[in-house]
């Protein structure tokens, strides 16, 4: 029996028969995580850490990706990583570890060890928008515990030499992300700007970079939310409804 | 009369009567150059100065776009820069300036002058690809006389403060693009990709940095080319048939 507290909610993933449980009133998963971890290069075997994973959202996806994975997540906030190790018991996938500490300042053993790092971080500096009363949800929002930088030097610190490196964000900042992937030596090799219309601006990208890659890099095609009606594109329905997607 | 020359034509632009001169077996303007002049701010009254100007047809297409500009082109090669401005006279152009000079050595009187710098550079390092026996299309194709770092450094000091500098290059080249506009202080403000068809990645890019700008982006639209049956998409139809599209 997997201990599922008042406040909080299973919600069921559809893909893969995976669930989760999230609070009703607090932080919850968003598409932003599924399209991230529906991005990131994840091969067989793979070992891979999620940093900011929340209540788990990415690890689980992650799962239906590939084979023979070896994930863990890490999550500043003690109830969201108590919440991720109760939601990985649900699903039975309990090779899935949840560290709850500061991921800028994880201990060697983890320097260099992963093929991918990934992560669906807060969007907002300090200087953006109201910062929730809610502290739980003003951290997942607000760069209070860690900067983009921040995040971006424990990511190389965390790949191993030519492991991936691969991030969602606001469109708006890309070019502060490029910037910073440079002066870490991380090249992004894919981008794929996503557009909630066909007909708007982006609003959001994904970015992949390898460490010590060489320049030069894909655009993918634009990744479309919302057809011209309001319901979700194929692409969109195809991840949450998809079934099986393992690509190795 | 315009004097037109042996393995010359005169090329219909059709977009506002415009024709301009080119040579049959060298090097001929494409669609990016169109769509570059299409994507840049330009105002009633801006001072504009597009380095590597070729044949002239940027010139040429902003001359659609406002009212009162100040233009001129800067080329390299003697043969192309003679030909832009005896297109401007067929054209009855003649306050659009053609110099016939290397955009790296503008003299002082050039410097924080203009509110647009505006390019379609060559898209290749010295490594990539075949270079052209022809040295016209060479220079046209390959970063001989100026590098990608060279054009933005010579594009920083040519801009006045808080002016824009508009590129057209290849998508694979974004890292490599955004890093050295920040290293100039040209802060990207607004970027395009242009994908071939709506199901490819990216072939090109088009982006607008401004000097001393604020960070923070608007990635557009997609810009795509052809629809899937191959014909123009009415976005190309239009910079080609649209008749006038002054924004002033």
């Amino acid at each position: 029996m997997v201990d599922v507290r008042e406040n909080e909610s299973i919600d069921d993933l559809i893909l893969g028969g995976l669930k989760i449980i999230q609070k009703t009133g607090g932080f919850r998963f968003s598409l932003d995580a599924i399209l991230l971890a529906h991005f990131a290069t994840v091969k067989k075997g793979y070992r891979i850490i999620d940093l900011g994973t929340g209540t788990g959202i990415i690890p689980l996806i992650l799962t239906t990706r590939a084979h023979e994975l070896d994930i863990t997540g890490v999550e500043i906030q003690e109830e969201a990583a108590q919440m991720a190790k109760r939601s990985l018991a649900l699903n039975q996938l309990l090779d899935i570890k949840i560290i709850n500490a500061d991921l800028r300042k994880l201990g060697e053993e983890h320097w260099g060890h992963y093929d991918l790092v990934i992560s669906n971080p807060p969007y907002l500096t300090l200087n953006q928008g109201k910062i929730s009363p809610s502290e739980e949800i003003a951290l997942s929002r607000h760069e209070i515990k860690c900067s983009l930088e921040d995040l971006i030097r424990s990511g190389e610190k965390l790949v191993k030499n030519r492991g991936k490196f691969a991030l969602i964000h606001r469109a708006e900042r890309l070019a502060e992300i490029i910037a910073h992937l440079n002066t870490y030596k991380l090249e992004p090799k894919r981008i794929r700007l996503i557009h909630p219309y066909l007909a708007e601006s982006a609003n959001l990208l994904l970015v992949e970079a390898i460490k010590g890659g060489k320049p030069g890099l894909t655009v993918h095609t634009p990744l479309v939310v919302y057809n011209a009606d309001g319901t979700y594109t194929k692409e969109i329905l195809n991840y949450y409804y998809g079934g099986e997607t393992c690509d190795s």
